[in-house]
C-alpha cells in the first residue's frame, strides 16, 4: 500500500562540518526503506585534535547495518570531501557507483587502491539521462564548481521529486567544465520540486561570488610582472584555475613544471577524460633544473601547508632538486581553509626568510571560491522554488544560517545535522528519529571509531607526558629489586635537581617497603597505589601529573 | 675612550613572531655594554605543536650570562606577550623593573604570583620624566593601544636617541587612557632620532585604523535590539572595550556580569590604579541566575576559544550557573587571533546548536584593532624621522614588509629578526653578529628548552602511539618467562584480527627462541631487536611504527 510508504532524508556526514559529506535518501514502508547514498567523502585530520590519524569519514555503521537494502551510491564531484572514502569503505557497503566520466576516473582509482573493483564504478552521463536504483530515478544535473563535472542530482520518487545540489556556484564562465545553466535548473525545477537539498558553504559571503574567469586577467598580470622564478600553488583538483594558471606562464615566456603527485594526476585525469585538451605543455622537474629562474614557472601542491606538499618542502629547502631563492615570487591561488592558518603561514615566514615574496589572496584578487554565495543561494532557491530548504554541506552554523535565509525568501527550511532522519513524504519535512553518527577514522591501515579511546589515549600522553612503571615480584610475593621507572615526554630533573626517575623510583621503593603482604599479593592495589604515587610525586617535582603505566610481572613458583 | 663604545639592539623574542617580546638595548665597550631589557613576554602554547606546554618564553640564556651588566627591565603594556614572563624569568636576571601605574600593577602581580619581591617594580611616571639606567636615560612616552596606559620609550643614549614604539595604534579617542598626541611625539622627535624600534603587526592592513571609540554605536544599537540575554567576549585587557559593552548593556536597561576571572581582575586593577572611575555598577554570577534572561547582559572572558575561559565553558553547557538558550545573543567583540579559528568556530557552532545568535566582527562593527595599521606606520616614520627604521613585533613577513614600507618612505630599514645583534652606532644601524636565540617552555613548573626533546617525545606518542615492552631475565642470563607488551594510544586489533598485544607478543617471543645466549647478555641488542621486530610487526598489523619503550630486567645473581 502505497499511503504506507514514506521517503527519508539521513545525513551521516556533511551536515555540521565542512567535510565527509555522506547524504543517505531512502523510499518504502517504515524500516524497509531501499536507500541510496549521495556522496562518501573524508575530513582531513588535525595535530591538535587527531595527531597520528590518517583520514576521517562519517560513521556509516548505520547504512552498513542496512547494505541489503543499498541500491547505489552516487558520486556528485571528484572532491576528496565526496569520494575520499569510497576506497576505504565501499567493501562494507558493496553497491554499484555511478558518477559522470571525470568524477568516475578517479572514484575508480579510489576504489583500485584499496583493492576493491574499479567496475563497480559507473560511468553515467548527465541529465536527461537517468539511472534507476530502486524506486529512485536519479539524474547527473551539471553544475559549476571549483572541479570539473560536477553535478547536482535530481533525484525522482514516488513521493516527488527531490533536487541536490552537491557543491555549485553560479558560474557562467568556468573556463573549464559545465557553466551553469539557468534554463536546464528551471526546466528540472518545472514540474514542481518537493525539497531541495542545498550547499550551505558560503551562507555567510553577502556578495554575489565571481566567476572563475575573472581572475585570469589579475594572475597574467602578476606573472608578466615577476622577474625571477615564479611558484604558484592551488587545489590541484582546480583544473580551471590550473589551466589559467600555466597559461600565464606560458603568455609570460616561461616554462611551466607541474610539482606534487596531485598536480599531476589530475592533469592526467583530465586530458584521459577528454575535458581538458589544450593544456600548455609542461617540462619535468629535472629540465626545470637546467631552466633560468626568469623563464620558469611552477605550479605546486600545497596551498593549505599540508606538511609533505610541494610548497611545504620548496619552505624547507628543496623539493624534487628545486629550491626557492631572493627575488622569486610565490602565489597562493587559493584560500586558507580556516583552521589551516598555522600550517600556511609557517610556509608564508619561511619563505619571507628566503627573500621570496609571497602574494596571497587578501585583496581578492587571485582567488574565486567555488561555492555559492548568500545571493546566489536566494536564487537558486528561486529557481527551484522547492516545497521545503534543507541545508546540507556546511557546519550548524551554516545550515542554521541557510534556514533563515531560505525563510526570508519564504521557503521552509529544516535544520537537519547529522544523524536527523527526516520524513520528507508529507508537504512539509519533518524529524522522523535521531539515529546515532559519528566519526571513523583511519588510523595506519584500521578503522577505528572516534570515541574508542585510542586517540584520546595519545592526546593525553602528548599532554602529560608517559611514566612506565616495572616491578618484579617473585614466587614468594616478595619484591624482586626495586620498582624501576621509565620516563617519556617529561622533563629530566625538577624542583630537586635530581633526576626525575630517581625521585619517582625513590618514592615508590619507599611503598615497597613499607607495603604489607596483603598488598604486596594484590596486583591491583599496587598498581592503583603506585599510579597515585607517581602522580603525585610528579607533581610536586615538575608541577605535572603524567599518564602512568604501571607493569607488575609476577614471577610463577 | 668613548670612540669604542658602541650601541647595540638585539631582539631575543618578538621579531619573528607577535608574542614574547623581548628586546636588548646595549651601549658601552664591546662585549661590555650595559644592557637594558625591553619587555619580556609570552607566547601561548597549541596542541598541534607544545602539547602539554602552559607557556613560551623568550630563551634569555644570552642575557642572564650578562645579567651582571643589566642595568633595567622596561614594561612598556600590560600585554602577555609583554609582560607575562617577568615573574618566571626574574630570579634569573634579577634587575630592577620599571613601568608606568597601571602597568607596575600587573608587573608587580606577576612577581607576587611566581614567589618574587614585588617592591622590584617600580611606578614609573611617564615623560618628561625619566630613569636612568646605566649609560641609558628612559621615558615612557604615553601612547594609544587596546589596554591602558601604553607607553613608547624614548631611549637617550651617548650615541643619540632611541624611539622604541612598543604596541601602538594612533588613536585621538581611545575612550579610556592616553590618545595619540601627535605635538608630543613631534617635540620627541625635534632633536633628532637615530633608530625607530617599530611595531609591525598590521603593516599588511591597507587602510588607515579606526579608532576604540567608532564601535560603541553599533554596540549600543546590537544590544539595544537583543530581546534574550546578551552575552560579550572582548579581551579582558582591553578596558575601554569592556567599558563600551558594559555601558551599552546599562544604558539597555539591563544589569551587567562580568564573567571570568581575568575580566573581573582587570576591571579591579582599573579602578585601583585611577584609571576607570565610571565603571557601570556590575552583578554578581549569583545575583545573575536570578535575573530575566532579557534583563541580563555578561561580558565574559575567551575570545579566542580558550577551553577553560567563560566563553568555551558557557558553549558546554554551564558557567558560575549560567546556560545559554535559544533566542540569546553572543557577541565577539574581538577578532580571532590566526591560529585559533578552529577553537574559536568550535565554540560558535555549539551556540548555533542552541539556538544562539552569534555575531562577529566579519562585518567590521564590533572590533577595532589595537595596532597601527599601514597608513599609520607611514604617519609615524613621517612624525619620527628617525635615521633608520628596525622594525620588530611581527612574524618575519611583517618584518621585512615593514622595511619595505620605510623605503617607499625614503627611510633606511634593517631586517633584524630574533639573535640578529644590531651596531646602531654609526649613521646606519649594520649587523653586528648573530645570537643564538630560542624557546623556553614553562612545562608545569619546569623551564624547558625547545630543543630538548621532551616535546617533540610527547609528540611522537601521539602521532604514533606507544609501546612498552618489559623482558625479564633471570642470573644465568636466561628469559624469565615471556617478553610482555603494554600497548597505548594504539587499536586494539589489526589485519589479522587477533588482539595487538598478542601479535606483537608471539613475534617478540620467537625472537627470544630463537635468540643465542650471546644475544641474551647483551641488553643493548636485546633492546635493539625487540623494538625492530615490535616496529615491524605492528607496521604489518595496523600499518604504524610505533615509538617503543624496551625494559630489560635483569635479576642479579
Amino acid at each position: 500500500m502505497s499511503s504506507t510508504n514514506r521517503l527519508i532524508y539521513l545525513p551521516l556526514g556533511g551536515a555540521g562540518e565542512i567535510g565527509m559529506n555522506a547524504y543517505v535518501y531512502g523510499y518504502g514502508p517504515k524500516g524497509k526503506e531501499r536507500l541510496i547514498l549521495v556522496d562518501i567523502g573524508v575530513t582531513f585530520p588535525h595535530m591538535d585534535g587527531t595527531p597520528g590519524v590518517d583520514l576521517i569519514f562519517a560513521d556509516i555503521a548505520w547504512l552498513e547495518e542496512r547494505r541489503d537494502r543499498l541500491e547505489a551510491i552516487f558520486i556528485t564531484h571528484a572532491h576528496e570531501d565526496h569520494v575520499g572514502a569510497l576506497g576505504h569503505l565501499w567493501s562494507r557497503l558493496n553497491a554499484p557507483v555511478y558518477a559522470r566520466p571525470f568524477t568516475a576516473n578517479h572514484a575508480a582509482r579510489k576504489m583500485e587502491e584499496q583493492g576493491n573493483d574499479p567496475a563497480n564504478v559507473n560511468v553515467t552521463q548527465p541529465w536527461p539521462n537517468r539511472v534507476q536504483a530502486g524506486p529512485f530515478e536519479v539524474a547527473f544535473l551539471p553544475v559549476s564548481h571549483s572541479i570539473p563535472e560536477s553535478a547536482g542530482l535530481v533525484i525522482d520518487t514516488p513521493a516527488g521529486r527531490i533536487v541536490h545540489t552537491g557543491d555549485f556556484k553560479l558560474d557562467v564562465t568556468p573556463v573549464l567544465g559545465d557553466p551553469f545553466d539557468r534554463a536546464l535548473w528551471a526546466e528540472v525545477a518545472k514540474p514542481g520540486v518537493k525539497v531541495l537539498t542545498c550547499d550551505s558553504t558560503n551562507v555567510f559571503s553577502p556578495n554575489p561570488g565571481r566567476s572563475e574567469s575573472t581572475v585570469g586577467p589579475a594572475i597574467r598580470q602578476l606573472v608578466e610582472r615577476a622577474s625571477g622564478m615564479v611558484v604558484a600553488t592551488t587545489f590541484a583538483s582546480n583544473i580551471a584555475r590550473v589551466k589559467t594558471l600555466a597559461e600565464a606562464g606560458r603568455d609570460a615566456g616561461r616554462a611551466v613544471c607541474l610539482m606534487g603527485r596531485a598536480m599531476r594526476r589530475m592533469i592526467e585525469a583530465g586530458v584521459q577524460s577528454g575535458i581538458l585538451d589544450d593544456f600548455p605543455k609542461t617540462i619535468s622537474p629535472e629540465e626545470a633544473q637546467a631552466m633560468n629562474r626568469d623563464q620558469l614557472m611552477l605550479i605546486v601542491t600545497g596551498s593549505q601547508g599540508e606538511r609533505r606538499a610541494a610548497s611545504a618542502q620548496l619552505a624547507r629547502g628543496k623539493y624534487m632538486g628545486l629550491t626557492m631563492a631572493e627575488g622569486d615570487l610565490f602565489l597562493f591561488s587559493s584560500k586558507t581553509i580556516p583552521g589551516n592558518e598555522r600550517e600556511v603561514l609557517r610556509i608564508v615566514n619561511a619563505f619571507s626568510e628566503m627573500g621570496v615574496d609571497v602574494v596571497d589572496d587578501d585583496a581578492d584578487l587571485y582567488h574565486v571560491s567555488g561555492h555559492a554565495n548568500r545571493p546566489d543561494l536566494a536564487t537558486i532557491h528561486q529557481i527551484v522554488r522547492p516545497q521545503a530548504v534543507v541545508p546540507m554541506h556546511g557546519e550548524h552554523r551554516h545550515l542554521r544560517e541557510h534556514v533563515k535565509l531560505a525563510a526570508e525568501n519564504g521557503l521552509p527550511g529544516i535544520l537537519a545535522p547529522n544523524g536527523t532522519m527526516l520524513d520528507l513524504t508529507g508537504d512539509t519535512p519533518r524529524v522522523a528519529e535521531f539515529v546515532e553518527t559519528g566519526r571513523t577514522y583511519l588510523d595506519g591501515s584500521v578503522q577505528i571509531g572516534a570515541l574508542d579511546g585510542v586517540v584520546r589515549d595519545r592526546m593525553r600522553m602528548a599532554m602529560n607526558g608517559q611514566v612506565t612503571v616495572t616491578f618484579i615480584i617473585d614466587e614468594e610475593d616478595e619484591p624482586l629489586g626495586e620498582p624501576w621507572v621509565e620516563i617519556m615526554g617529561l622533563p629530566e630533573k625538577g624542583r630537586s635537581n635530581a633526576p626525575l626517575s630517581d625521585v619517582l623510583e625513590a618514592d615508590l621503593d619507599q611503598f615497597v617497603r613499607r607495603a604489607d603482604d596483603k598488598t604486596l599479593a594484590d596486583d591491583d592495589k599496587i598498581e592503583e597505589a603506585m599510579r597515585r604515587i607517581v602522580r603525585q610525586s610528579a607533581m610536586n617535582e615538575i608541577g605535572k601529573r603524567p599518564e602512568v603505566s604501571v607493569i607488575v610481572s609476577r614471577l610463577s613458583a
